[in-house]
């Protein structure tokens, strides 16, 4: 079968790969849709970072191997000790590997899982015709819900689970910082949470465009002064949430300059290094930042339910690939801004 | 009657000004002692940056005035319509001029009022023979509790009150990051909620000894990689809760490498300027930074409680000088570092 195999940085290949057979517990999936995400670029652009050089110690994997995490599929076969599960039955997969036995995984919050491992970077993965999965990872998907919505339930539910930290609901005033997947999928969440006065911070005229089509309100920081807008719009008070799905100094400042005291700024960002940040601005209204890694299962189930109810919309911000065009039209063109989601077809659906 | 009043920068002078007489609602104290704080010490070389240099919307007040907001009194008349109080009763006093219309004053969390004000920097405070004040911000000292612990509860509050935001109990390990006054006070705040394993994170030798002999457990991050003798210490897992009352990027980093999951950074320093923060760290582990301001009428009584029963303890930290040597002594002695606190005594009550 073929498979989009990373080998190292700047190679990642299509290569002809035994098809895997599913072991007991696991079920073997037909590949719908695997996305590309910022964590993969990372790897392709400046890895390996996630993926293992050595046997992993959850899945004894290491590098070359398929990635891909973010994906859904159609079972084609079960393994032995499988109920509930049977073929026809169509997925998402939640690609989390967790020990179950740190304090984080015994608290249940097994995103945050001392010895966390993802399918598709510790372990052969989504791009591909087809992948073997536990049981575990799986989310049925509801009829209404279609494959490429499907393999958008992971990235989805990363920005769901941030909104969840955000702890608002309606009547409040959110504010998102990035119109990226990330940020489009916090207004997704947002509204499906019951917010319906969001405002969506992006320098971008093309990313402000594509999430305005969606319904969205936004702000052009190089026109406006934010914070003045948001405290003129609060009567003084600010913002009940601020989201920060863009990483950068200038939006964490502006950030912390429009939340309401005692209320969070939520970092759902991969900071790739340690940024000035106003603090004092935390102290005088006892703001606060919260972090926000990932997700757990009823992230999925959220997303999936709002998914089914049609809140969520692909159009203008996802684009489908084949397979073979992984590097040029998925990697290169994501890495060069002309593309904002990518969604890679391996067995031809679209 | 004397009194330090402040006129601007570098000019503090021991006037002889007029006793002030209770107006309806408020009583007349005379002062026990009065704390000189951090915010005073900006004030004096810095300011006026809280002092207001135009009719405060509050008090009406503006400079010269005479400072001072950490302090205890006797009473020693009453205003009309003054119900409960009464001649001689000794008080703590909590400065907080409120709205109590703003949308955190509605919500009892006055600490961060829109408007606050504070008795004695944008009113004629403590430093003084005697001061008036509404009876909205007295609390009562038990007799067990001196007049020096009572211009204490004060800074304790503060510090209380960011103790109480760390959201630690019996069992859970803390740590404090500068051993000042505040973290003095954290220290024994979560000593007072029953959380036995502290550890105190100070370089200063001289500081790291002044906590040690009231009992504490302390860390030399010059001697020692901190990070890892907290991860070897927990488990792996990291403290319950960190405290930042230094207010610099090398406690700051270290404290965020500290923490465990889900778990609160609590900042109760005042920081001159941006720092640069690790806030990948929050997100890897979904911890948090929580901004604590202040303190509201509950600090005030859980201290006080606490004090009665023997919680707190002055000895190697705190020094008490006349009136008439606050510049010298006080302000001079505590900005070279000679002192860490000093409680003005303008009755020549010690
Ligand atoms: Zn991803
Ligand atoms: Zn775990
Ligand atoms: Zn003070
Ligand atoms: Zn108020």
């Amino acid at each position: 079968m073929k498979a989009a195999v990373y080998y190292g940085p700047n190679k990642v290949e299509i290569d002809d790969v035994a098809e895997p057979e599913p072991a007991p517990g696991t079920v073997k999936l037909k590949v719908g849709f695997n996305g590309i995400c910022g964590t993969d670029l990372h790897e392709y652009y400046a890895g390996p970072i996630f993926v293992p050089t050595s046997p992993h110690p959850l899945t004894g994997q290491q590098l070359p191997l398929t990635i891909g995490h973010e994906f859904s599929g159609t079972i084609t076969a079960v393994g032995d000790g499988v109920t509930g599960w049977a073929e026809g039955d169509r997925v998402a997969v939640e690609p989390i590997y967790k020990c179950g036995d740190c304090a984080p995984c015994r608290a249940g919050n097994y995103n945050v899982c001392q010895h966390i491992g993802f399918h598709g970077l510790m372990s052969d993965g989504g791009m591909a015709e087809y992948t073997v999965v536990p049981t575990s990872m799986l989310h049925k998907l509801p009829n209404s819900v279609s494959l490429e919505l499907g393999a958008l339930v992971e990235p989805m539910s990363v920005a769901y689970h941030a909104a969840t930290l955000g702890d608002v609901s309606g009547g409040d005033t959110a504010m998102v910082f990035g119109a990226g997947p990330i940020g489009i999928g916090l207004w997704f969440a947002l509204r499906g949470k019951g917010v319906d006065d969001i405002f969506v911070v992006e320098p971008s005229a093309t990313r402000r465009a594509a999430i305005e089509s969606l319904g969205a309100t936004t702000l052009d920081p190089t026109a406006i002064d934010v914070p003045t807008f948001i405290a003129d719009h609060t009567r003084g008070n600010g913002a009940d949430a601020v989201f920060d799905a863009a990483g950068v100094t200038p939006a964490v400042t502006t950030a912390l300059a429009c939340v309401a005291s005692r209320k969070p700024m939520v970092s759902v960002a991969i900071y790739e290094k340690p940024l000035e940040t106003p603090l004092l601005n935390l102290v005088m209204n006892e703001s606060r930042i919260q972090g926000s890694l990932c997700y757990t299962g009823s992230d999925f189930e959220s997303v999936i339910s709002l998914m089914a109810d049609g809140a969520y919309d692909t159009t203008g911000w996802v684009a489908t690939i084949p397979i073979d065009d992984v590097v040029d039209e998925g990697f290169e063109a994501l890495h060069a801004g002309k593309k904002m989601k990518v969604l890679v077809d391996p067995n031809g659906e679209s």
